[in-house]
């Protein structure tokens, strides 16, 4: 059976008595591209019970980082992949997430137009959307954001950082792998020029069986006790489990202008 | 067969000869919930196919938009919400995408919470990722980009408007229902100070059978044949078939700075 659809499936159910509150996301193309794969190259984020759809005669290679050390440069799973598709009818690229987001899709997907490879990209539930499903939060509820900023800290070292240009009042910001040293993350937060009051949520392990989610604010956030990764940082009046009265007063203030003040959190 | 997995699943794949080139987003879990359903709330982007796993002994409510008019007010949708969960054992509310992003859903939660309704939340593929998907575009290229802005012109009505400090040189901005006046839009982008040679791609019914996909550039936009909806604008030097030229230049600039000047793209 395969489906089509323009732009995916989503919903929210009535949860059932017996039922887990996991989250569960098999897409079935990828199952059946897990079973007819000759050779699957993947990350380290794939969990076993992805993993354990690999029909079994498929070489399965971990080309992924291992307590943050690279097995292989990003060139090197650059030129297995463009080898492999010249050996091999299926090759699939498996990535934790979306590709697109962070998954150094980009050159991978460079080094193949270069050898002429033809190839297909399979969308994925990125982690600011798997951790605002596990902690319910509308990202841009229209009561008090307008836009979403998806970054990382992580990328400093390697790449260009994080241009805090971009957070206003009304924007939230999805921060990806934070990293352990919260009060880092804290400072660097509100040397931003944002307040300290600010609601801030720490998602662990979203929707698995160790999910963890920590309701703080930027003041709080140096000094809460670290949760493991991976982890992802929702930050913005939508992180708050009082998203009601923060947007009375979002609506208060506008009431005889429609446009929001861009000074009203960040000053 | 129930898999669990925190980041969901992603990849690409060698496309096959006689592959279609449309990208199947079931999910298995919301399949489940299909046939299990005893009333299904949909929005107007579910497609056919995916209400044809409905099962036919469900109630399908139609609360979406058609033409841009609402059949229902939110505030009508959400008592419709609350009153089935009293009633019924399974209540699926449907949207298309991912229902945290531009879904309504805050309100929608929050009339559940209030009514203390106990509910799950299936992430979705957002339209951004879908489209970044089909054009073959890595959102956070690490050579161009190192953030994402997801934001939409179509809030000023009823919300905040989108607030231009959050575009800089290195973010991609994922625009969301553009519209069909596309010199408005260009305007806007310009007048934001993004610049005329700025690649844009326009994704028109991505994934889809009638799937359309334009590249240009901000100066030329406004002269550009208008796509149907729905349809996603993708931002940013990352927005261009020859992202290795524009890394290029990016690397040189930087070569004795690793920060990336603010000033490269948006003066």
């Amino acid at each position: 059976m395969a489906l089509n659809t323009s732009y995916g499936w989503s919903g929210w159910a009535r949860r059932e008595n017996c039922f887990a509150p996991a989250i569960t996301v098999p897409i079935q193309k990828a199952a059946r591209l897990l079973t007819k794969a000759d050779v699957v190259f993947r990350d380290s984020l794939v969990s076993d019970e992805i993993l354990g759809l690999v029909n079994r005669d498929a070489e399965v290679i971990d080309v992924g980082k291992r307590c943050g050390r690279k097995l292989l440069t990003q060139e090197e799973i650059n030129s297995l992949l463009v080898s492999a598709a010249s050996k091999h009818e299926v090759v699939l690229r498996l990535k934790g997430g979306d590709p697109l987001v962070f998954g150094r899709a980009g050159e991978e997907i460079e080094a193949l137009r270069n050898a002429k490879v033809e190839f297909e990209i399979v969308p994925g539930i990125t982690a600011a959307l798997g951790a605002a499903a596990a902690a319910g939060i509308s990202l841009t509820d229209r009561r008090a954001a307008s836009q979403i900023v998806i970054s990382t800290f992580s990328r400093g070292t390697e790449g260009a950082s994080m241009d805090w240009g971009a957070i206003t009042s009304t924007t939230t910001l999805a921060l990806y792998m934070p990293g352990p040293d919260y009060a880092e993350v804290a400072h660097r937060l509100r040397e931003g020029g944002l307040p300290d009051d600010l609601p801030c949520v720490i998602v662990s392990n979203a929707t698995g069986p160790e999910q963890q989610i920590r309701w703080t604010n930027l003041a709080k956030l140096a000094s809460e006790e670290k949760l493991p990764a991976p982890a992802l940082m929702i930050v913005g009046r939508v992180a708050s489990q009082k998203v009601q009265e923060i947007s009375k007063a979002f609506w208060r203030n506008e009431a005889n202008d429609r446009t929001m003040p861009r000074s009203a959190v960040v000053s």
